[in-house]
């Protein structure tokens, strides 16, 4: 079974969410965490790596900053994530979600007018890669606020290079808009992303079929069975991250412009049909196994019928055989000048009616 | 995996949607593209080939004009997709859809009162094809203002001839009727090139059951394989086309008249018809496999107990003459006289006996 | 595949509906087409064999008639729908439903307050019947008016001869109703009908498994198959039927009286029953093909226990007596007198502890 | 199939309901029917066996009776029927219900302010129950009025015997509460007689699964496929109960007390209980069928494999002896002293390679 | 099957509910029951093993506890739970539930304004366990009232006693809230605790994984049907706890703090996350059964190709030796001196050409 189907959740029992001065007790990892922010403005972007992330958030934002998004990637540092919710006051269970993994993605709203938090929408997302044909799903963390967006990643190495890239390009749709506008784009990322890995399915796919009715081996259902575990992973991915989608697209919210939501229609439709092509894949894999055993019965009833054809013709005849070779003394046949070819004539006429009616029976 | 797998997506974590500057930038395929209009009324027709497409949408339509209809046949010539989303103030996201293919059928209205841009039904339809054996998936995508109807489609060559003969006959109902029926009438010539479809896979199968239960073959099998993968690839048009006609019927739009809508109700019980029968004929497939390993495992019973029948009454039987082949210098048998009858009394009466118990085992 | 699978339909693209004059254009088929007429009220009654069509439209209806039914069979001869649907005033769409057979039943609404045509109800229904073994299947189209109803069938010979005799008898709930009441027995008889025909499937299925689990054959599959096959049209006719009557039962419409709707309660709970005994069928049918692949491994067990059993045992036998057949000179073992009786030992010796450990593994 | 699934439905187009003159006219059957009556309230309770029924209809019931209950076994007298049907009015069509069986479970509103009829629930239940391992499936219909139940059984024996002694005990919920708390007592017992049903299912596939994975035999998998059958019939009754439960639950009606409905609420959950337990056990089921194809499959392997392995020994062995047991006149090895030891020399090494090969296949 | 399909419920028939003083009547067990009492607010703790319950229930509980929780481990000692019952007005259906066990999970409210009884919320639960590889399944009922929580176990031993740890932490967020937090928490804990046992059966599924691919036995499939049958299990526990979680999520009760309902929503997206990898591992474990067919199939081929190559080459030569063993005194090749070496010559040519043969079809 793939690792993705392990947990790191809590202790069973252990106490609801995580408060800001518990986030420093837990066991912080080894494995370095990188914190990045890009500012940017219709007119302006600042790019920076942060290292010093208590004095970085000390500062005050440019003026001039329309939208501020930091990403995190590894969620090992307790520290690190302790300075940003405090600092962005992000809630105790959105908290606890974020750091045990893996959550099924989700999106809610929290603060807002009766609470002492600010308003924020929390989205949890799958973000899917094929490495070295493994499939790789990772985490992602989104909280969006009015002018600020957060992510935070399990790992370094993500497939929002692209949008960082038009983030620095004047004039790009990106920077014309709002916060809100960019958590669509990094949602949009992670949805067409699952293209290239469906087409690399597709194509595993038509290798399979291919082995399958020309050559089934054993490898084949092997390979058969993997593919059919991680396309339940990819559907495990996809089906909650439509539920995502569509809240975010039908459900208005405060953090949401109306702009976005018109665009948010276009993932909803992107995601409806890999969700579609993961179901098609899904029962052609589930076909594959079937034609596979038919296919393999179908050998086997081949190679039955060449050791029948054989045995059935030969059998008998080396009965005869033996028969003649017997030392009785009284033997009469074995005397006669016609003995040895009424043997073979004997063997010719049987042999012959038994690939006659071998042949009506469409064995050979 | 058939190729109507593949996507021509764009890169993830591209820009979404295409402004119309942008259009001109992508790069432009080689094939020839195709640009007709057509200009009717009650009592006029106008057909032209337009080559100079420029020039052409720089002119005022004729006064009578009634409807236009502009078909473009191949989307590779980005000139001819950017004068036309110009000119008729298609959205980016729209644009994008109609090059991205493949796209899943839908339905969606843009623009309008609160938007700069005019009201249109922009729709993505599957056109299906038989040819040469092979199933052929062509996008279509048709963008209905109020007396304009555009048609964009992958290939030449389409399902619309007998329309446009239509229209050149006078007092024919589509001449009497507005832009929005004719998208009724293209929509409904797609639907009804199913049934043609259909009956081809019915014959399919029909041939197919034949063969497995009288002769299966190890070919069979990736036959069967091969139509569940089209019908597979069948539902998945077909569905989303439902929901395509079902919205148009039911959910009002100034662009659709009420009488076309009347006559969407058509379509849509053709379309739940197809639906039906295609489930019908993935339950009919499905079962086939299962009659085919069936029937499969029958005829290596019938081989295996062939070779059983004959190893079995002659193996002992050949044991029998081994042993009296044998050159044991003390062998009492060998030299009585009866030694060579009692012999073959011996094989009769076993012989008959395993015959008569196989018979009552129905294994004869 | 079954012909029910096949279509009349028109050519795809060809204009939706068919006009009163055009009726008369479409090609006449040459099967003769009968037309009877009843009318009848709490009173009086009146059974016309109808020949000179045009004359007898022409003609008023008794006065006394509170309710005429006129039933054609056969749907060949284009100038007698023409006439009906002139006189009648029936909805293009609906003519070509009548026409271009086979349709999915439904029931619409058509004309009314808003129209220029007369309110009425068309209903599509399919009529099933077992002919020799054979499941038939035939179209019916009901229009219910205030005081009329039109029946058109495919084929003469029907399932309502205990309606017209019912008709006949005075004081009969049916003289006493209204034109729905006459639908609704119409219905009623179509309905009931299928319980003899699923009773005929209960007795195949009955007889199949005998068969499957005492002798299972080639044809068994075959006939497996085959009822599966019809399972799945029964259920495709009875799913939208169920749709129609509940449609009926609930939605209120001026042409079906109060009294009727409480009456198709009545139906609604049999074509329920009846679609839960089709699945339940279907799940017998489904599982007699697991059973009859798990009978054939099972018998196949058995022979290859029997072939394996000999096999094992006269193999290395018929080695040993191969051995000492051998004509070496020198050839210790010949010459001593215990060799032959020896080598009886040895194959009962080693036999016997086949035969122990046969038994042991429960081959025998 | 089960007698269960035969029918004793009218004729298919005879007239709908029965009027009370007609069902004199129904031919009775021979076997005798039992009437029995209860009057019970607070401080009171009577019973009797009702022989003359005219007689006992025709006296009014005790004044201080608040619940009459009377209960009929056996539907083939037709006097009783008709009696009943005309004292307590009831409709034709429940008439029909009742005598044509096997009808669907349902709860029918009859009757009410608008109608001549009095107001009446009308219940059929499916009463089960398990007899020498057979699964019996009776019809029961229930008359609900406000002081008054009837309760209609097929045949003689069932399982309110409990309920008749606690309408004895003074005191008791049964006695202090009305006419639809009875009912709620008697579709109690129905449901919870359930229990003891599943438990029975539920110890058979325990055996079964011992058998398939110890030891499958031919009988194993028609055990299997009976109780397969079973359980669609026991589900085919569970669902139809869960919705009349579930309608008598939520609906008010004014037969039906408050204090009843809250009381539902018990039953519908053990309904609900009891379908989730059906389900269970039909997986189950349907898993062991996999399974028995599965250990069947492996120990035809096994099978297989002996054979395999004496066979590809003995048989190249049986051609080496056989040929030192040519007679050719020019043979050289025969006369060589070593001729024979070097023989069993090549035997043993042959096999000793053979069987290595065979154990790193795992074969042995 | 396991035991967690049979049942305690009460006789059929027998009367619903339990009444207080009917309690006692019942028959006790003689397994000991343990009684504990926590009394906490936010300044203070005092827990108590309660031994003499009759007393300790006429005291008054101490001014300052805020919540009440009483819990009973054993379920055998009928005064324990008639006690209870009595001091708190548990309704006789929830005692009945409580008692006759298993009961699916649910929740109810109960009493309330209309009611004598006080408001309380009735929750059943399921708590799961594995203990020495066996899923263990117990019933839990819980009371909430205002101040109170009553929770009744089957045994002794339960997932609660980090609960028990975090009341005593002065502080901690139990300690802050209400009754109702309390249940939430002991529902957190019971679902939290599904994940260490789906983590134990992902582990076991993929053990059997490499077993099926790599080498499968005849215990590899009663160990994937021993799997299957527990996730069925698994699975019939948690969809309605799913339920439960879901109506206590959404539905306000008085008993149910604002504060508490948003935790609830934690817990059911962890319930939600637990049934996607039930179902996850359901399909797994189906295809597992299928890879094993498949499997098994596939080395059978394997086993049947050797067969057949080393039988279709010895069978044929093995008669031909036999020929020349034949004892015919007329025999003319046995005189010739090149007889011997043209025997072998055949043998050789005849097995080449075979392998080549085989070799072609793949099948060496």
């Amino acid at each position: 079974m793939a690792s993705e189907l392990h947990f790191r959740k809590g202790k069973p029992g252990a106490a609801p969410g995580v408060e800001y001065d518990e986030i420093q007790k837990l066991p912080s990892g080894t494995s370095p965490v990188y914190v990045s922010c890009i500012d940017y403005s219709q007119d302006q972007v600042l790019v920076q790596d942060v290292d010093d992330l208590k004095g970085f958030l000390a500062q005050h934002r440019p003026e001039w900053s329309a939208v501020r998004w930091i990403n995190v990637d590894g969620l090992t540092d307790m520290e690190v994530i302790h300075a940003l919710a405090a600092k962005y006051q992000l809630h105790p269970l959105a908290v606890e979600d974020l750091i045990k993994i893996p959550e099924r993605p989700k999106v809610e709203s929290i603060g807002g007018s009766d609470s002492e938090l600010q308003t924020r929408l929390f989205i949890i997302a799958r973000m899917l890669q094929i490495d070295d044909g493994q499939l790789q799903n990772e985490q992602v963390s989104i909280f969006l606020g009015h002018k600020t967006v957060l992510t935070f990643q399990e790992n370094r190495g993500d497939v929002w290079d692209p949008i960082r890239q038009r983030i620095q390009r004047k004039g790009s749709r990106l920077r014309l808009n709002d916060a809100s506008f960019l958590v669509y784009a990094l949602l949009d990322a992670i949805v067409d992303h699952c293209f290239p890995i469906l087409e690399y399915y597709g194509d595993r796919l038509e290798e399979l079929e291919d082995l399958v009715l020309s050559d089934p081996q054993r490898t084949t259902i092997s390979a058969i069975h993997k593919i059919k575990r991680e396309l339940l992973l990819l559907r495990r991915a996809a089906w909650p991250m439509r539920e995502v989608i569509s809240i975010l697209h039908k459900e208005p919210h405060e953090c949401m412009s109306d702009v976005t939501r018109i665009y948010l229609r276009d993932i909803y439709d992107h995601i409806v049909q890999i969700i579609d092509i993961i179901e098609t894949y899904r029962e052609l894999a589930n076909d594959l196994t079937e034609t596979y055993i038919s296919s393999v019965s179908n050998r086997m009833n081949e190679v039955m019928k060449v050791l029948t054809v054989i045995g059935s013709i030969f059998i008998p005849l080396t009965f005869l055989a033996g028969v003649y070779g017997m030392n009785f003394h009284y033997f009469p046949e074995l005397d006669k000048a016609w003995g040895y070819p009424a043997f073979w004539a004997v063997c010719v006429v049987l042999s012959g009616t038994l690939l006659v009616i071998f042949h009506r029976r469409g064995w050979l």
